[in-house]
């Protein structure tokens, strides 16, 4: 069966994750950072002096790390999904994504959560490794359910909270995200990618997003690119390589959005 | 780049997914159903009896819909996550399922979870439409991560409670399950499949299989087939033609489990 393209993303896309009004007309005081790698997570850890948390927020098994602390007027909670109890790697993918957040949105009703991590890009779309989008909508590429509206539910189209100040008062590049749970791409995966319009491709963002509609959490999304999906090297290979060095453009980002929230109202982002 | 194989299912494979000793020794109580489809709900909700918990366990803005009732000895809560509130469809997947399966497992503590729903069937594997299986392994076909390791955490190989009592004394067929969040099949989901050496296909039964070994619930798989994977009917047509009589059977070997299950431990199963 052919997959199905489900009415493209932006008919799709529904409204942008809002916070309740009141919460929207007062400054942000609570920020839950969600990463998914251990190596993303280090940088901005260090970066905000946050401490681990041993007596866990989390129940008994599950492998979810969370740090804390405070920078300027912020409460930070950092949040990445930890390592597999069996086999030691980074608990990647949209399934641990969305438990940790939403396990750690009941433990720590934050005011907005903010997603970084890497991500691969596509120059045909103008993306560079080491480039650091904002994302202005997300989507899935691997749930095709061609049945009519499940075809749309799978797709999963989101708008993040609005933030046309951040972007431009800070610069940033700003492009569409599409998430699936392979680091490859199969020919499937890139026609819905296409029809996503997505500049880069993660393994996490529209399920954190999921959640945060779910929840009712504003959500902002920070992607940096590790790796060019359309370009001549091997995705694992390039991501491997530029891992790294490209976790410190996304912590540099990350803090430049975070001194920007400092002090102000989520609808004045 | 080329679909990782990582190494095979059954080498990943890990323990089964183990009720702690104390839990093991003493009749199960209380069982918790994991259901994606209202319309695989329905019957079994009717047959137990069950009420609409109204009042709801789970968070407010989760669609998530639990049943409750007694049968037997046995307290039956059965949970589905619900209609997507937007789209008006089921949710169904593995965000979805991995999600109403954690918060219902930290709301109602159960002492065994069944994962029953209609799943794909692959003739060449033996499968026929209205056949129920209980499953004796699970893993993913659609997260390819091509880095060492990574790979087998992407397949996801998991056992169910060991039930071999249940397989024999019931004459259920037997067959391991592979779970992505596609309805339909790709080439690079099929040689995942092969890989997985599954007779029936899903969209949840893994990721019920994730949350249920990490928070410790002994689970068990039960799929009814809705459709032939290998033959000649769309899936998507052949899948809405035979769901409803196909729950019927589903329905059936359902209440033949549980009514064993009742009075016994789970080391007994």
């Amino acid at each position: 069966m052919a997959p199905p393209r489900g009415g493209g993303s932006d008919a799709a896309a529904g409204e942008a994750i809002a916070a309740p009004v009141d919460q929207q007309q007062r400054p942000v005081s609570s920020i839950l950072i969600i990463i998914a790698m251990q190596t993303e997570a280090t940088p901005l850890v260090n970066k905000f002096q946050l401490k681990e948390d041993l007596d866990s927020v989390f129940p008994k098994g599950a492998p979810w790390v969370r740090y804390y602390g405070t920078y300027k007027d912020l409460q930070i909670n950092l949040v990445w999904p930890g390592k597999d109890s069996t086999l030691g790697v980074d608990c990647v993918g949209t399934v641990s994504a969305a438990l940790v957040a939403y396990a750690a949105v009941q433990a720590l009703k934050p005011d907005l959560i903010i997603n970084a991590g890497t991500a691969g890009g596509f120059k045909a779309k103008g993306a560079g490794v080491g480039d650091v989008y904002l994302i202005s909508g997300v989507a899935f590429h691997d749930r095709r359910i061609p049945i009519p509206v499940f075809d749309l539910y799978g797709v999963g189209s989101r708008k993040p909270c609005s933030t046309p100040n951040v972007a431009k008062d800070l610069n940033l590049k700003v492009g569409k995200l599409s998430t699936g749970d392979s680091l490859d791409m199969s020919p499937q995966d890139e026609a819905s990618i296409t029809a996503n319009n997505a500049v880069v491709k993660d393994m996490e963002g529209a399920a954190v997003a999921y959640v945060a509609e779910m929840l009712q959490v504003p959500a902002i999304f920070i992607k940096a690119v590790t790796d060019i999906v359309d370009g001549d090297k091997p995705t694992a290979e390039e991501f491997l390589q530029n891992l790294a060095a490209v976790t410190a453009a996304l912590d540099a980002s990350v803090t430049q959005v975070i001194d920007y929230i400092n002090g102000k109202c989520v609808c004045e982002l």
